[in-house]
């Protein structure tokens, strides 16, 4: 039951679908769904339970987490504070499965990664979710938790560091020399993310406690952000804010083959190209595309607003982490 | 010999060579071209001539020059100088052709204007060629020509108008106040354009005498920046810095139908759709994009270093207008 | 009862402070003041009722009213929530006054004039209050206003300037210019201010019916923008976030004088000094003062999260006469 | 000959002249000073010598290149290439005096760290001269030397720490971190300095071997970048972007007992004032000045174009590093 082609995605949730839409079950994988009518967000979780399951989802054991709600890109304050306690449960939970030992909660401490490229809009939601957390650890370390007003502090600090082409090195070795310096308990990396279907930009966002990949996001990091590169378990916070271009072409024919198959003359030549599988269908897209294409990406004109609204957003579920539960 | 649909483009230089692509010869449309071998620049020169013209090009009459070379996403100074002073030198033609009387040379003042949004990096081009700008009116008002250290000194000014969704007013609305206000002889207007061919990123420069058109740049205003409606002569300067969703779709499926012909099964499938002509198949194209796919754009991942770099090299155009030759 | 000096502030409140030192009452000058103790929030309510109380205090006829509070500068979003209806109350009170005629509320529309230059961050108060604004003029015209949701809709616009060095034109041109082309019923200007006394950075918001002043701000605009230059009332909102160099000499000088004053062996020096009058002691400071301070300020170091706040508080008072009372 | 009060300054030039208006030597600490008259560039070397030196200047052990030009303000690009040739010959100097071993050229690398605050416009030149750099790092590890059509490469990669306000780390602990895990063979770290005189503002580079020190800088960090914190040796480069609220009243009260001096009158206060020894009188000013000026800088207005102009004439001198000589 193995495929050996890659429509790359970096939400699990969509890579699940795609077995979905062949009516297959995985083994070693469970999706379960809730959907809260009032305040209109869904929440799907992937636990990718065994090897097996990671191989066939192309993504390691772990939970992951989507929340998607049309709300994310609406400017009303209420919703986005509703949105916000919502993620840092998730959140929460996924530092509660993942923390290594039982230490007293007041000494955790959280190092926030923004990935991106702070100049480029629609990759700047990492740097953006940076700027506006409230930091804490260097408040706790020169006048103690009680400066910060709660019984259990939680030590946060964050970093931005910026693109490779910017620094001249990998994010991951940034990282993995700030965490062995400054000992957080773990790291959250937060990352604008390429999603296959354009309908998940500006509504969508994927917790996972497995971390950042390599070649997720649109700066396509080469290693990824994860426990075993950097040392310490790392929560990935991802959001869609671009689709490849080649995921448009793709997305395009498939309505080109469903317009051929109710085409008299051309019903034939649908059905030829219906036969093919999903991954072959890609691999045939990326032929077509002109070379020229890669390393471009399609976004929303009103990507600077989005941006600022979900960061935001973000920002403030983290934040809320600090009135430790 | 019409045609009633529309492959649009901002660039005069691809309008005509769709119809070139047709063998066909358009009345009162003129085309020029001429290479530098050694700096690598091309420089087109589009003369729309007569009434006739402007309906088959869809555009204006006026004169339109592209200059393309590869050397404007290279980061070297000295191409950078190379490609200012030919683009100094195109701008000054325009000026020439277009200053409504002799009136001397120190009394010349020129308004430039950088459209688009200064927070979505492709659609910034303009405000950051504004932003690297030195204007001189407020300095020749104050203390004279000599002041500058020339003798005919221009006096440039320089406004960033902003968007409809920031401002909430037409950038036409606010450039045509602060004219009758101000009194420049000319504007200088600069906007980021999408183009048809991807290819055409980083590399081209559009300078037009014709203004900026409705539905120009990525923005799309809706109220063209033209002399008609500023009240006086408009030099449009584009750079192509995103091509639309529609566009790169439509380049993949003449790929496809290529691909089409030269298999045995499916050749007629080929030349059927081979048969449709552009706009037909555009049209097609246009509606097996999904809906939400309007509104997007795409775009390089190193679209901040381009827009940072040939705003510089725009920017010195401008500034070299200053030693009026 | 003359003064020919000046000791040049923004505020108004500061002005008439300086005649309180000197147990002085001004005909046509009354001042007011009321504290909100449980919100900690001072109002300070100057009205100049003659030519001869404007000739006294330096300032135009009109009101004044100076909002004071620690919490403008303390992160707590519910304080910040209700700073902004108190602001919006009393720019609705100001609009009141000052409108023309009685026209229905809903053909009221606003342009909103965000002063300062955004690239020095002390005087980017006016361009980040601009940015975060939700500007409807361009809904309402298109849509109707029933397009808001509300029943009494106000158009408001918004624009940035820019400084002079920057566009080669005086602001109040550029205003002049767009009020004369989209005849907004009223401006609102948002300006930085430079105050006299240190302790009023971070805590006061003025809002006057007076417009902004020749040489007010910190970029020193040298033409106001009031209703005599543009045309249409100006309500003037100005925040101190900086003080001027000689200011903060001046003060010390006060102090060293007391410090004589107190000290056996230089009591007469501190006597004969103290027998200058503030406005002579402000022009010894003057001279003292090296001439490269001039076109100096002083400003805190975390001047860049005061002024993040602070146009957030006032884009959210602006914001609220959306929904008109 | 000890002095054990502090007028503070980042420049060992200004330290330097503190003793020479007292007209002393100190031993152990050698002042060279050349001055290129066509160019009008002033070089002052002060090398501290021994521990004494050390302990008299306040200063470590080590070589201080202080290069002044009234050009460094002046936006004219033949100037500005000339500086970065100047400041790349010293930078050159000092990375030869440091070099640990005599390691082959090709294999030497360089982590640029950029200090400051990006979003308070005085304290930004850290990080604008990072984000205008060439990192070579990156391209030289994938693809070798060759690639950059050099004989001998420099290794070049840029970080921008933040501010601990903004990171909740000591900018020391990100960089030793980035150090251990990267292992550059130096640390060239820029920031922007208080100065003591204002009239050093615009116009002065210092660059040092003896890295950045505690409470340098604007945002005063509280933890040195030096050898011994990062590990490997760091060149300081250092720019005077503002000087300290309590500095220009200290000049100006100078001044004030000059003026006292020259008073019939008050002539004895001025000689009483004048027996104070410069430490005496800084304290006393230190106490007249309000508390609420403590955290407050002084800066000129035009100080963003000035950010903006230096941070390329460094970032031009760094990068002409790589074409090593």
């Amino acid at each position: 039951m193995y495929r050996n082609y890659s429509v790359r995605t970096d939400l699990a949730l969509e890579e699940k679908e795609r077995f979905e839409s062949d009516d297959v079950e995985i083994q070693g994988v469970v999706l379960e769904e809730e959907y809260d009518e009032e305040q209109e967000i869904r929440v799907t979780r992937v636990e990718i339970k065994t090897e097996n399951g990671a191989k066939a989802m192309g993504k390691p054991v772990g939970t992951y987490l989507t929340i998607e709600t049309p709300d994310l890109a609406v400017p009303d304050d209420e919703s986005h504070r509703n949105i916000s306690e919502k993620l840092c449960m998730y959140i929460r939970e996924l530092i509660q499965k993942n923390r290594k030992e039982k230490e007293p909660e007041e000494d955790f401490s959280i190092l926030v990664v923004g990935l991106g490229n702070r100049d480029v809009t629609p990759d700047a939601l990492g740097p953006c979710v940076a700027d506006h957390l409230s930091v804490t650890r260097h408040i706790v370390r020169e006048y103690g938790k009680y400066a910060m007003g709660v019984e259990h502090a939680r030590l946060i600090s964050a970093v931005v560091p910026g693109v490779m082409g910017q620094t001249g090195m990998e994010s991951t070795e940034i990282v993995r020399g700030i965490v062995n310096e400054t000992h957080p308990d773990m790291v959250i990396a937060v990352d604008a993310l390429a999603a296959r279907n354009s309908r998940r930009l500006n509504r969508t966002v994927q917790i996972a406690d497995t971390g950042i990949h390599p070649g997720s996001g649109i700066g396509n990091n080469r290693i990824g952000l994860t426990e075993s590169s950097v040392g310490v378990p790392v929560i990935g916070i991802g959001v869609p804010t671009v689709v490849d271009a080649a995921t448009i072409v793709n997305d395009t024919m498939e309505n080109f083959i469903t317009a051929l198959e109710s085409s008299e003359s051309l019903r034939g030549v649908g059905e030829v190209l219906r036969s093919y599988n999903p991954g072959e269908k890609y691999e045939f897209v990326k032929e077509l595309i002109a070379p020229h294409l890669n390393g471009m990406f399609v976004t929303p004109k009103d990507v600077d607003e989005m941006i600022h609204q979900i960061s935001h957003t973000i920002s403030e579920a983290i934040n809320m982490l600090q009135t430790a539960g």
